[in-house]
């Protein structure tokens, strides 16, 4: 553990919010703010130009199980902190509804007193968020077309009748 | 390597700044957004309320040997681009002069296709940033003494003529 530690009043807060608008990458960062911490570790997700089966990619449609996902966070959290106690605050913002190419589908970030543990915590972080958290993407493409992805990365998706259901 | 390539217009840039001024993380975002790309990592170095020898910091004060920062960065990229060919974007910027407690001194960014790639980019940058590029911090304590510090990551900071001069 690092000088000084937390002040009680300081308690590593962990800060979430699901948002049907643009991002702001400098509203994460002043979220896990602290003079304790001398890194703040960030990672933001775009929606990609790609291509999927000839078509191409003009923006990705996000959905979520808006009730689940916050205690999956506080979760993912918990895990976190156990793994790297020094980590401070934590904070994950998830836009939903439409995310044309170029804007931000997610901004997480951790604050810490030295770089490695929010390093490491961050891409802890984004694998279960990949992993566990139920979010949901449909890619929509230049024809108008559009598919429901699952992501590879999650265990559950492969059991997630919308997503079944929607793929067109 | 991934759906679409770079455009040749889109050629991987190398973006660095020395600046006395306050460091925008947006710019730095903005800097390294490319359609082609799904992620930005980035990492953020700010003046932590630490302690030295009983002495609280109250912030630090930096300076370069501006000449051979932007040779020593370019390098880093080289070498960033070496292990990772993924990569698109690098942005570093760094701060010089005063920089009070809970203020960054230095914002590092990468854009690339996915996200691994780019999270173990940015930690690497930052390593090479520590150990090679001549950027020296002075802490600055409560009482108004203040003392250069050596890195500990830096292989030429024990021979550096002026860290030791400057020392009180």
């Amino acid at each position: 553990m690092s000088w000084p530690p937390m002040a009680a009043s300081e308690k590593g807060r962990d800060i979430f919010k699901l948002s049907r608008d643009w991002l702001s990458v400098e509203e994460a960062v002043a979220a896990v703010g602290s003079a304790s911490c001398g890194a703040i570790s960030l990672f933001i997700g775009t929606t990609r130009e790609d291509q999927s089966a000839g078509r191409k990619v003009i923006g990705l449609e996000y959905e979520a199980y808006e009730a689940m996902v916050t205690s999956e966070l506080a979760e993912l959290c918990r895990d976190v902190r156990a793994r790297w106690p020094d980590v401070a605050h934590i904070c994950v913002h998830h836009r939903l509804g439409w995310v044309p190419v170029g804007e931000a589908s997610v901004v997480a970030a951790v604050s810490s007193p030295h770089r490695q543990q929010g390093q490491r915590a961050v891409a802890h972080l984004l694998d279960g968020l990949k992993a566990k958290v139920p979010v949901w993407k449909k890619e929509v493409y230049e024809d108008r077309g559009a598919s429901w992805k699952e992501n590879a990365e999650c265990a559950w998706a492969s059991c997630h009748g919308n997503a079944a259901a929607l793929n067109h």
